[in-house]
């Protein structure tokens, strides 16, 4: 292993200048423009991928493809590990809030500034580069590898569950290992027992065949932008409680343990606040930030559009209006059921006169993980000799839908090591990714294959 | 007068090629892209207006250029009539919904289609053809003229009020004639009574420096977007008032009289609800459609912007929204009393982490006409005799902040005379003005001027 960590600090630079490259490939899934940036980003990691001495394909989706990687030096006896990722990303969208151009990666403060670093072209390809260090040199692991990359997960993985069903024998392991969340904070490494699962919905609204004049119309044709406006409104009670009939019904109510944890947990709510610049902070009454955030579900506005909104003033009363609106759960909620709540307030709520349309887009099932155990204890160790630290446990807010389909249908548990930190701006102008996580991060996955391969 | 008829019919097909010239040039001056477009339709005005006879400048403002005509050969006894209209025009946004491209104005059903065919450009050019009838082939006219064009109208004329103080002495008139508004339906003329005034309001609401991931951020940090949406759901109540504290109590009782007569013409609420392909009616509760629109005010949102509005979904929780919300006044409320009373309301409602920021776009105050006497009278001999009907009296729900200034500075009554047709998409995709109407309404103009000379 010694020659495998050593490979790694000596090619360091190298693996930054080649992250750099997949950085530099705008593959924004979720936007059709990019499509051939998409596909770019698959081929370019299947070849990087190739060149660590894996066995690569590109397999065809109805959308994107997958990106497939194996290595099955250590025997039909050794454990098999499947490391899963994506190549894709979110959109880059406000542009002008970039300090620097998303697709231009570039270092300041330690950290890596582009749309992907961190989510999750960085993390993904720490395994990439951790499997090259491990196999340079006539290295080998005690574990069978199976790298499997997707390029729809910031559209919500359409394709990767019915590709798993069907490649389920090749891709059969005994541990999936996912690198797509953050550390607690700096120095402190994680390892997950939560994520939110995700309900996203578009709702538009209409009230007229063509946007009128305020003056002609105003004050008796129904405007749709107001009427979207207070049905927004009713979704949330003065506590900041869903006031969505049945919405908690089925909230698991945690163990008093897993409080205790969270609350033990090294964590500043003004620092939190004030790290993203808000003066208060909101939320459901009667619960801490971090449970708000990792084992409480949410309501939120992501997008609305109506009417005008372009420089100056226009006096139109518009024809339609759009929000869109998604829900962060937690077990055991199913997104098919909030659908069937959300419509059943909507008709309750909306005025006369109102059109609305619900658009249902990526949904996802929360996840809880099982605590404990030697997979856990192998990745405590392999992140506590790179990181010099114990990993705490954490929740993450965030939803990774597959990470529940990987356990249903392959039938084996899944480990989620992070890297990326908080306030790193996933989904945000200014992503970031810490340059030292992506070297000790390096590390800590070589050590972890190792440690996997002990029974 | 009967030669200027002859001239006005016999012209008819090349006055309509010219209002075809005039409607191509996109000045739209709420946008800076398209200042030079509006310059361009200024001296196109001029150089027409022009040839129909008058001494023409082309005047600076800090903006857009006022243009101005003046016939002075009914002599310095004989009285004057100034005649205010503006060249600019609206947005043209949405461009998809448009049947026909809005600056490249198409005949369809006996109806002219682009942006500007009503409000204004059509409509001034009726009076600009409807001079040169009048004083070609030596032809002449019992009142002086001052034609005034503005490019600022759609923006609030922000330089005219000024513009008029400066030239108060040239300006000076007996009458303001106005053609910037619908008769009541086809075939009825309608002279106006009143004119709704106009307060704009852009809210920008904030609550964190960049936008964030809703997983990583949601249900803590506060959401502009829904906060924006409660608020604007605050701004009526349940019975469709307007729920801000103080906001009725300038407002006007009209008479039973004016009352009366407005029940009294002939309105179908459900066909006018079906013209615009609306299921429902909304409004006040205990006011009539009409009076809804003509004299009860309004709060409307005419824009609404938030977080990712593209294709598919981004779980985007965004730092800000913006809002644009306009109120429409009657007499006797004021722009600035309104938006002293929403500043107060804002103060009220704004939740917490959420820091609201007002601009105020143009604003206007609120008209009512003095009804009767021989101007009034005179009128509607006039559209009588082109129409072959008496004209009602009309409200209008739209605004001419102007109207007010002109009575004030120039103390002479405004006298507002209207051609379009409701529906006519005033601010709207499909813009549209009858051929019929631009030709009888020239030969009203005619018989007007003629008419305005007998003291």
């Amino acid at each position: 292993m010694g020659d495998a960590l050593k490979y790694a600090t000596r090619e360091r630079a190298r693996f930054q200048r080649e992250l750099f490259d997949f950085l530099r490939i705008p593959s924004v899934s979720a936007k059709s423009e990019h499509d051939g940036d998409t596909r770019r980003a698959a081929t370019w990691l299947a070849e990087n991928l190739s060149r660590s001495g894996l066995d690569v394909e590109v397999l065809e989706t109805p959308k994107h493809p997958v990106v497939l990687g194996e290595w099955r030096g250590a025997g039909t006896d050794a454990p098999t590990v499947l490391i899963y990722g994506h190549y894709d990303v979110q959109p880059a969208e406000p542009l002008d809030e970039w300090t620097s151009p998303p697709f231009d990666p570039e270092v300041r403060d330690g950290k890596i500034f582009a749309r992907g670093s961190a989510d999750d072209k960085g993390q993904i390809f720490m395994h990439v580069k951790a499997l090259e260090a491990a196999l340079a040199d006539g290295g080998t692991l005690p574990v069978n590898i199976v790298v499997l990359a997707e390029g729809e997960e910031e559209i919500g993985s359409p394709s990767l569950g019915p590709f798993v069903e069907k490649h389920k024998r090749r891709l059969e392991a005994d541990v999936v290992v996912i690198s797509d969340s953050a550390m607690f904070e700096q120095g402190l490494p994680s390892l997950l027992f939560s994520l939110r699962g995700l309900a996203y919905f578009e709702l538009k609204a209409r009230a007229a065949k063509t946007d009128m004049h305020s003056g002609a119309y105003g004050g008796v044709i129904p405007n749709p932008a107001t009427a979207l406006a207070r049905i927004i409104a009713s979704f949330h009670d003065p506590k900041g409680r869903i006031a969505i009939k049945g919405f908690y019904d089925d909230v698991l109510e945690w163990d008093a343990k897993t409080r205790a944890q969270i609350a033990s947990l090294p964590f500043d709510e003004d620092d939190f606040r004030r790290g993203v610049g808000a003066t208060a902070l909101t939320g459901e009454a009667g619960w801490s930030v971090l449970e708000r955030l990792w084992i409480r579900p949410t309501c939120e506005v992501n997008g609305f559009l109506a009417g005008y909104t372009g420089e100056g003033a226009k006096t139109v009363l518009p024809a339609k209006a759009m929000a869109k609106v998604s829900f962060r759960l937690v077990p055991d909620q199913k997104p098919e059921n909030v659908r069937i709540l959300l419509e059943a307030h909507l008709a309750e709520v909306t005025p006369p006169g109102i059109d609305i349309e619900v658009l249902e887009h990526h949904g996802g099932l929360p996840w809880k993980a099982e605590v404990g155990g030697p997979l856990f204890e192998a990745a405590a160790t392999a992140l506590e000799e790179a990181f010099g630290k114990r990993p705490v446990l954490a929740g993450e807010g965030g939803s990774i839908p597959i990470v529940v389909e990987f356990e249903r249908i392959l039938g084996a548990p899944a480990l989620l090591v992070g890297f990326a930190l908080p306030g790193a701006n996933m989904h945000a102008p200014d992503e970031w990714f810490p340059v030292e996580n992506f070297e000790k991060g390096i590390s800590a996955l070589v050590r972890l294959y190792r440690k996997l391969g002990k029974k």
